[in-house]
């Protein structure tokens, strides 16, 4: 079973020349740098634009930092929004830091949900998937051409391109979308992309949809191997009863803000993934929140499912739930665990 | 006085699955970490796409791995094209460089002068110029507004934007810009932009260019600094005649390709920095061949005039070279020299 890493860091602005901007972003690296001596296998990271608080905006650019300081863990993104970039600028970003880390770019893409992203770069949000559809296209096409090609699409016209440097991974890095409603699923499953899921649908409502995307991607005659869903999930090891309280509150405040920065106009929100039960039961049951031997009954409930791959956010960066979800439950699933192959 | 370097990275495209696309890219990285050592100021790259050689696309990208695995080495471009891209974006991108690297982006920019890649992204070349202002204009605001603004352009509109992460430089990280007719020249000093002079000029134009920026930055106000102006030359040191003639000879053929490859469909493309003098006595003028006497002389002479800021090309990435022109060279021109500061 693998386990990575999903989450966002922020580099504060101020007018104060004794506050460290980057401190945000430092903080970040070290915490990756320190999960993949504990043996995580990947770090996610969102981008996003024009938050105020500093969200990463240039997620490539940070990844590549991150690569040059790692030397296994593998650099995913949650999501680049395909509809921002000059598709080919991007193709060549992605494989310039595919390439220089030795093969470990995870390219997770999506179209975008927040309202606000899609007015400020001024691009009509009902675009939003038809620009995805064909960025995606000629990334791939771009990523795997032998040849110079012309590309005439509806948003995009190139001529006479080749697109350099190569990639590392052939035929490309893998692509990786999110999807929650079954037709996207199966959308994701017709392009043979992995699929990333939610932190927070019910683990029924997280097998559901993880059943969908199998079963299109044999279908498709994709074949399917577990390792090509990630899960994602919220975690924080507790010692008690009061601490894991404290940390649902928490996380049911900073959903609450996210809701908000995303919310449309019309205040009709429920299409996108950040749509999230707002009950304390439905909180506690979706997340990895509690004693170590609570967080193993819920990783082998899902594994029992089929479920091979976690990524974890801990909505922060606290080594202490680092270091303790490493050793007091991940150990309990790694597959060189010598108990556990035995028993297999 | 100062030395840095600029030059070029190559990943080779391959169907042959031994060959390591990456190689290229790593040799000319621990070549700039090795340059760090021996007391280099700073490392400038090229942005160029789909020359079907494998030249540095995402330059940014690299820089940022560059900027991970280094700490002292200022990370330059020369020059990022800006008619290619979405502006905002590059200000996040390059914002973030600055950022991780604690101040270290020299933000070199330019219009491009390549036919082929204005013809492959479809732009016209014509509005070459007005999409490099324009975009100055956005990144200069993104970079120091300290409030959410509109911007309103002919070929860019944005709403509501705040550019993050802030740059660690502050108003901004320099902006550079390479420039050689008198009027271009003027353009810049117009923006208190840094000075690039090319490496192909003489001693003597090279000196009337930087005269020229001089007097206009003192004129508009800016005040000068010669920190500001990188004079670019190519740098080989000979240990004899014949080696120093073998150099020349290399240099002319690898400037007659590169001549080609920027080549207009009319073949009038004797206003771009590439137009070069090919007489074999213009580039022995040029450039920095020869013994470590003979080098130390021509560096004498531009010092003498008021250069204090060399970028050095040494048409690849040898070590011997760069260890030379370290050790047999610089060292007599550190401003640290306890010999030269005592005479100074």
């Amino acid at each position: 079973m693998k386990f990575g890493l999903f989450g966002a860091a922020t580099a504060q602005r101020s007018a104060n020349p004794d506050v460290d901007s980057a401190a945000g972003f430092k903080d970040y690296i070290e915490y990756v740098i320190e999960a993949e001596a504990l043996g995580y296998e990947s770090s996610f990271i969102v981008e996003h634009h024009f938050t105020g608080f500093g969200q990463v905006s240039a997620t490539l650019n940070l990844l590549t930092w991150l690569g040059a300081q790692t030397t296994t863990m593998r650099l995913g993104t949650a999501v680049l929004v395909l509809p921002w970039h000059n598709p080919v600028l991007l193709a060549e970003q992605a494989a310039t830091l595919d390439l220089l880390s030795g093969g470990r770019l995870d390219f997770g893409v999506g179209k975008g949900y927040r309202h606000n992203e899609y007015a400020s770069f001024r691009i009509p949000m009902e675009e939003g998937q038809a620009r995805f559809e064909e960025a995606v296209d000629i990334i791939t096409q771009a990523w795997t051409s032998e040849q110079r090609f012309d590309f005439r699409g509806k948003f995009w016209n190139f001529d006479d391109i080749v697109v350099e440097p190569p990639t590392k991974q052939k035929p490309h890095p893998p692509f990786w979308q999110g999807a929650g409603h079954p037709d996207s699923i199966k959308r994701v499953a017709a392009r043979g992309h992995n699929l990333l899921l939610d932190q927070f649908a019910s683990i029924d409502e997280t097998m559901r949809r993880f059943n969908v995307y199998r079963d299109a991607m044999i279908g498709n005659g994709f074949g399917f191997h577990p390792h090509q869903v990630g899960v994602a999930r919220a975690f924080f090891v507790a010692n008690t009863k009061a601490e894991k309280d404290a940390a649902i509150e928490r996380r049911m405040a900073a959903q609450k803000r996210l809701h908000d920065i995303s919310q449309r106009p019309d205040q009709n929100n429920t299409a996108s993934i950040m749509a999230f039960s707002d009950t304390r039961e439905a909180n506690e049951e979706a997340t990895l929140f509690g004693t170590p031997d609570e967080i193993c009954a819920k990783v082998e409930r899902l594994r029992a499912q089929g479920v091979e791959y976690l990524l974890l956010n801990g909505g922060g960066t606290s080594r202490e739930n680092l270091r303790r979800f490493a050793k007091e439950v991940m150990a309990h699933f790694r597959d060189e665990d010598p108990i556990k192959a035995a028993a297999d």
